[in-house]
């Protein structure tokens, strides 16, 4: 039997589900993966999209994870300014084999001072606060570097989930993941990406998220550095 | 103010919760949705990744949806069994603007008798049990017949909520949230259907699913129909 692989997320309130529901799946499927939802208490936790997700276990209960992988969200708005939250990821980082994150979690592990000198992937969005935390924003999908591993906007995470099965497992047993999710995306349309999208998609967008991405960036600047 | 556009999904035990967070994640920031999470009772609902979700609603006091949309997963072989389940897809079924499914929810929409004589995606390896409910299995990514839409397996919740997203709320708030969720695919192999990933790959898979999908079959087979 396969020694277990402990696969921590961190779920918080206001996380963007897909961020973390994309890896999981995918993650969870790794011959002797154990996959954990962490959070402070054991009590549900209101996603973006209008349900809860259970934690599995404690930050206290946590054992340590081979794997930590921090997803994103408005949530991290708050978070960036949680010590509890901080110093749980401070604590797991230096024994997980892996530090990883998906969209704007990136800036988390920022927060946290887990990515000073690193390159990292982070929803373009957010890209750019990466910098305040000494990391080197990458636009890729999937960026690794030592033993970080970060995706993307929050679709990506399923790109960096396959990415990091085939570390854990081998490229085969990666490909049958791929398989077995059927991952051959035909996206309807091709605006992924700023470049794609061109400007007046992003302004629609940044006028949608727009005060909640200034809420969020007054909490960033205020994380000391 | 745009009015409520209900778009519910199937929560049930076993769920390849995938298949139900990605077109969620989507459908959710259409303009005016709001998103039900819909089983028996409001207690958590163990998915397929360690880890349960909160139903938002129960069947008794869900509204008359505008969206049904049937997820996947192992579950399903339980689910096809189920009147209760079936009497609620019915009864939603006849007042919904559109009758939705992900991966192998297709199969329980058939149960139901909802897809006699329709044309439907499902997850490859599932496909051909449509054929016992009068549905016509369609090797394609996104199907549409009529009010029904279907997506291929699990990942395909993602191209399939994005087409949805179009119909409800037009082409470009559909490429908007395609931005907003940076969805610019770059998977790390190609071999996301058993035509690209080649007989061996099948096969693996095969070996590890066999069991259960042998289990979920006589249950397909024991369906009246």
């Amino acid at each position: 039997m396969t020694p277990n692989i402990h696969i921590g997320f961190l779920l918080f309130p206001n996380v963007t589900q897909l961020d973390l529901t994309g890896p999981a799946q995918i993650l969870s499927r790794v011959p002797g993966a154990k996959t954990h939802l962490v959070w402070k208490r054991c009590e549900a936790v209101e996603t973006d999209v209008r349900f809860s997700i259970n934690p599995t276990v404690s930050f206290a209960d946590c054992p340590q994870l081979d794997v930590l992988c921090v997803p994103g969200g408005f949530g991290v708005g708050d978070m960036v300014l949680d010590e509890e939250v901080l110093a749980f990821l401070r604590g797991q980082a230096e024994g997980a084999r892996y530090v990883a994150s998906v969209c704007n979690g990136a800036l988390l592990l920022g927060a946290a001072g887990l990515l000073k000198g690193y390159r990292s992937a982070c929803h373009w969005m957010w890209r750019d606060y990466l910098h305040r935390f000494g990391a080197i924003p990458v636009a890729e999908r999937v960026v690794r570097d030592r033993n970080r591993i970060s995706g993307g906007g929050v679709t990506a995470g399923i790109d960096f989930g396959l990415t990091l099965a085939a570390e854990l497992a081998g490229e085969e047993m990666a490909k049958v993941l791929q398989l077995a999710f059927e991952y051959d995306p035909q996206p309807p349309f091709d605006c992924g990406t700023p470049d794609k999208a061109g400007s007046e998609l992003v302004a629609r967008l940044r006028a949608i998220q727009g005060e909640r991405l200034a809420q969020a960036e007054q909490k960033i600047f205020a994380v000391p550095v």
